[in-house]
This record gives structure tokens, sequence and C-alpha cells, in this order.
């Protein structure tokens, strides 16, 4: 019943809250020096869509992240520092994630988009290492899992994110020759991410 | 007893919070090296008034929601992804809530405020679209309500959010032609749910 | 035993550590292209005073303020919507704080310190009253306190919030023409709040 | 059972999710208006390495010093005014930490560094400062342990702290005449603290 992470846990929504509010701040309001018509304003307003777009795919992949983190400690009835320390680097991982995607949305129109896309498959890799060292801690040297937790499926997972880190080290490496192959795939793998989030929890919920 | 929302709450808390004081770090002090009489940095403060007009505008829309989120979540015995999903939606339009609020506050003077007052009307649309995507994944595919919940208050309160989504569809479409009329409509919607959470909260606390 | 402001608390917690590190931002690392020698970055660095001396001011005077708010809602049984206004309107005047404080810190040194002055005045005027106001929305139009609670006690402290209006309306008014003598009224008025928080809680614990 | 911290403790990681977070906002994405070439793109994401490399120790060093107030707040049953103003005071030192940090990352590479690392030191020296306060205000006028806490390891945690003083002490005179050796030191002992945050806990889960 009492939950040994319900600090780390108020910490973590502390770090993910700040996260996913970071690029709202890069949307400035027009300065109404520069400003004389209506169409002025609009053209001034539809000119900031980059970091618009940024912050929609940052908000989304984080709050995926962060229903994704709520679900899988949620499973736990102990702790220990190696998972406190492991949940530290994704919670570094996270933060990071809004300056690739800004990087992203401000240059993927121009033909030099490669280096961000780069940079944000980096920092998609990054995530999923954190995630695999987090699995890694909740599993050795003993198990923090709660007794009454369906092993089968807590399995099913740690696979996916294995896997998940071939796919982001391909991403990764693709980037430097085909930079819009290699966004695709990593955008498309937070979709995948999405689909088990709803999927996963609805069994735990009427079953 | 046990709320299954509690990590939901928590990190909505910190996500509400950020949102708040949002508009207060566009205050800025005028720098002293411009400034050499008392009238001058009189002027200089006053001159700030449409960021501090922002800044109360948003906080107490921002305030009236927290207060409808937190007194709508009390009702809740179970949670369900789809909800988690609809309410990462609100928090988003909560966070983009302050943006038109501060190109309100920059250009109602003028008479190019109509982009901004658009604006305004679309947050305030996508604020409510959120609410009553909320109010669906409470009730599809199951409930989420406490046995000892009055079905017939929420009922009540589910009628006047949908609602609500007319009113404010209105008002965006009104705004491109009659922005001002628009924004009192708006402006005013905010009053009405404010004396809605104070009299439905004083029944539940008496009854 | 359960707590009917708990999700109200995480709230406050949320938006009082804003406020708190809100000054912080304002301290800026001296560029590395216009710094030559050691002298010049000492004197850079030296030159950021005002903003380390408001930085101060800012946390300790907000940090009493979360002591003695977090010291209220300990004795609290109910809530009531009333009460969640009123202390709306406190967490807007702590958020406010921080931008008269550095406003003195900037102006202080100069003879045109007046309206730095008298808008910190203004801040904590609003401060006590929404203080007042919260002690007014405990006791009306149904007490909130727990049985358990000693209302002498309870009495004394609203006596002194009372008390604290007229002080904080006189130094307001006084400013005008006296701005300093104002300011050490308001600066001297922090320091009874701190001994008032010590003192009132180790009778608490002890008794 | 009943944890009289647990609304400070809130607050605590609001402040520590704020601090931790702080240094990312420092980091720009290169305005595309300046860069024009893949290998210019580069070269501006690489040339703000000092700011990365900030984020980084701010990073770890505040998650460690979150993790040992987090174990070590887990050892109480009581609570003081006298603790929550000393505890106040850490997070103070918390919030300060990323300043000399980013100093440190700039001029680093500088043959002017030592203020910097003097400046960082002296953060050192405070945070020190502040946890052997914290440590007094535990143990005076009254303990505020559980009953049911091993006495002999808060004492050896006790000394530790208090050893640091002396080390921090050295470290921060050293650096005005040796700085590179100072901030050697400094630098290595928050690999201890880390090394110690491990290994307690563990023995605390195991036992």
């Amino acid at each position: 019943m009492h939950n040994p992470n319900s600090r780390l846990e108020a910490f973590c929504d502390g770090v993910f809250a700040i996260a996913i509010t970071l690029l709202i701040i890069e949307i400035k309001i027009p300065p109404i020096e520069n400003i004389h018509t209506k169409i002025e304003l609009w053209d001034a307003l539809a000119h900031s869509w980059p970091s618009w777009l940024a912050f929609f795919i940052s908000f989304i992949t984080i709050l995926i992240s962060w229903v994704n983190h709520s679900h899988a400690l949620k499973s736990f009835g102990k702790t220990s520092p190696q998972f406190t320390y492991a949940n530290g680097l994704l919670l570094m991982a996270i933060i990071i994630l809004p300056f690739p995607t800004m990087a992203i949305a401000e240059y993927l129109q121009t033909d030099i988009a490669q280096p961000a896309i780069t940079l944000y498959c980096a920092a998609s890799l990054l995530n999923n290492i954190a995630w695999n060292i987090i699995q890694y801690t909740y599993t050795h040297p003993q198990s923090l899992f709660k007794p009454s937790v369906n092993i089968e499926k807590i399995r099913a997972g740690i696979m996916t994110t294995r896997m998940g880190f071939g796919l982001y080290l391909f991403a990764f490496l693709l980037s430097f020759w085909f930079p819009l192959t290699a966004f695709i795939i990593v955008a498309s793998s937070w979709g995948i991410w999405l689909i088990l989030s709803i999927s996963i929890k609805e069994e735990n919920i009427t079953a």
C-alpha cells in the first residue's frame, strides 16, 4: 500500500511539468512597435509557426513519456539507489528533448536540417537508453515489483524497449545520410509508444 | 479512499502552477540606465500596464480552471488512458492561454486587435473542446465516477460545457467581424464559470 | 485525518516554488567576449549585486510566507470555495512580490527610489489584504478549523494580521513622502513575521 | 506513519525540480538567419558546449543533493521551525548552485577562471554549511528522528558532513591561489557524496 517512490514521483512530476511547458516561452508576441496593420499582425503571428510546431511535438512526446513513466512506477513495491539514479538519467533525457525538437522545427524547411535531425535522433536514443537502464535496475540486483504484478506483460514491455534501442541506434546512424527517413522513423516510434500506452493500460483496468 | 489520479493531479498542479505564473516574467524592471527622474520611473512602470493586465486576466482564468479541474477530479474513483490523454489536451490548452491573453493586452488599445482577439477566442474554444472530450472520457467506455457521486449534478455540468462549445464557436466566428463583441462574450463566460464554481461547491459542502 | 486541501497545498507549493526561484534568472553570467582580466571578471560579478540582494530579500520573504501558509493550513479540517479563491489572491500577491523587490534593489542606491518603494509597500499591503480575506473565509460562513485547534491562538494570529493592515497602509501612504522610513517599517515587519512563525510553532510542537 | 514534513517535501521537490532544469534555458537554438550551411550549423551547435557542460554538472550535483535530501528526511518522525528554516537555507544554496557552475563552464578554458572557481567553491561551502545547520536542527533542541532509526549510521553521516566543512573551506581559500586544484577537490567531493548516497541506501534496503 505504501509507495516507496512517492517522493521520487513528486520530483519527477515537477521536472516533467517544466519540460512539457519549456517551449511555450519561445513563443513571443509580435512587438507592437513593428506592427501597423492587421495583415502584418497575422503575418507576424503566422511567422512563429516553427515555435508552435516544436511546442506541440515536444508536448505530445513528453506527455507520452509521462504516461509511461507513471504506468511503470505503479508496478513497484520497492525502490533502490540504482533505480533512483537511472531515473535521474531519464529526467535528464526528458529535459533535453525540447532543445532538438526546437532545432528540427526551425530547420526542417531548409536543406541543412541534417544536424538538427541527428541531434533529435540522439536525444531519442538517450531517452531509450535511460529506459533500458531503468528496466535493468528494477530487475537487478533484486526485483522491485509488487508480488501482484503480471511478469509476462512486464517482460513484453522490456523486450519492446530493447528492440527500441536497435531502432533508435539505426535511425541515429541513418540520420547522417538520410535525415528525413530517420526523422520519420523516430516520429513514428512515438506513435507506437502512444498506442502501447493506451492498450496496455486498458488491459490493466478491465482485467 | 485511494485516489487513482493522485499522480496525475500532482503533474497537473505543476503544469497549472507554471501556466499561472508564466506572464509575470514578461514584466520587466525599467533599466536604470535610461531613467533619470522619479517621473520617468513612474512613466516607465506605468508603461508596462498591458503586461500587468495580461497577467491578471491570465491568472484569474487559469485559477478558475484549476478550481474546476480540482473539483471535477474529486468525483473520480477510477481512471483510464483515454481520460489521461484528454486531460493532457486540457493542459496544453491551459499552457497556451497566456499567449493570446498577452496579445490581447498588447493590442486591445489599437485598431488592429482583431487577430489577437480571434486567437484568444480560439484558445478558449480549445479549452472548452478539451473539457468536452474529458467529460466524454469519464462516461465512456465506462463511468469513472465514485458510486457516491450525485449524477444529476454532473449531468447539469456536462450540459453547461456542451452549450459552452456553441458559445465559444460563435464567439470565435464573430471575432472576425466584431472582435470587441466576441471578446466581451468570452470574458463574460469566465465570470459564469467563476460563479458556477463557487455555487456548485457550496452545495457539495453543505449537503 | 484526511486533508481536504491536499491538492490546493500541492498547487500552492508549485506556485511558491516558482515565486521563490523567480529572481535567480535575473542573475546573468558576464559574457566572455567583454571580459579580459580577472579584475574585470570580479568587477562584472560584483556589478550584479542588486540582483543578488533582490534574490535574497525575495527568497526570505517568500519562505516566511510559505512557512506561515503551511502552518495555517494545518489547522483546517474543511475547505470552501471562498477560501480557495482568497488563497488564489494570496498566490497572486506572492508571485508579484519579486517584481517590486527587484525594483527596490535596482533603485535603492539612487535618489529616485520612491516609486520602487511605493510599489514594494503596495505589494506588501496586497499580501496582507489577501491574508485578512483568507482569515475571514475560514471563519465565515462557517469555521473550517479542526475541532482540536486552539481557538485562542488562532484569534491572536488574526488580530496580528488585522493590525498589520494598519501598518502596511500607513507605510504605503508614508512612502510617497518618506520612502526610506516606509521601507524600513515594511522590512522590519518581515522580521516580526519570522519571529512569530518560529515561536508559534514551537509551542505547537512541545504542547 | 504520518509524515510531518510531507508538505515541506513537496515544496522542496518543486524547488529542486526548478533548480535542476534551470540551465537548460541557457541553451539556445542557433538563429536560422545566421546559418547557411550544415557545417555552420554544426559549428554553432558545438559552440554552445560550455552551456551543455554546465547543464550536465549542475544536473548531476543537484540530483545527488536531492537523493541525499530525500534520504535524510525519511528518518524524521517530527519537524521543527528551526529545521524548516535551515532547510530553506539549503534550498537557497541549491538554487544558487547553477550560477557559478555556468560561470565555470564559461571561463574554465580561459586563464581568468579563478573568480568563477572561487564562486563555485563558495557555493559548495554554503551548501555544506546549510547541511551542517540542518543536522544541528534535527538533533537540537530535541531529536526529530523516528525511534526506529539507526543512530550509529546517522552519526557517521553527521561526522562526514562536518569534515566536509573543513574540506570546502580549504578549497575555497585555496581557490584564490590554485584555482584548478581547488576545483578538482570540490568536483571529487561530489563523487564521494554520490558513492555514499548509493552505499548507505543499499544497507538500508537489504537490512
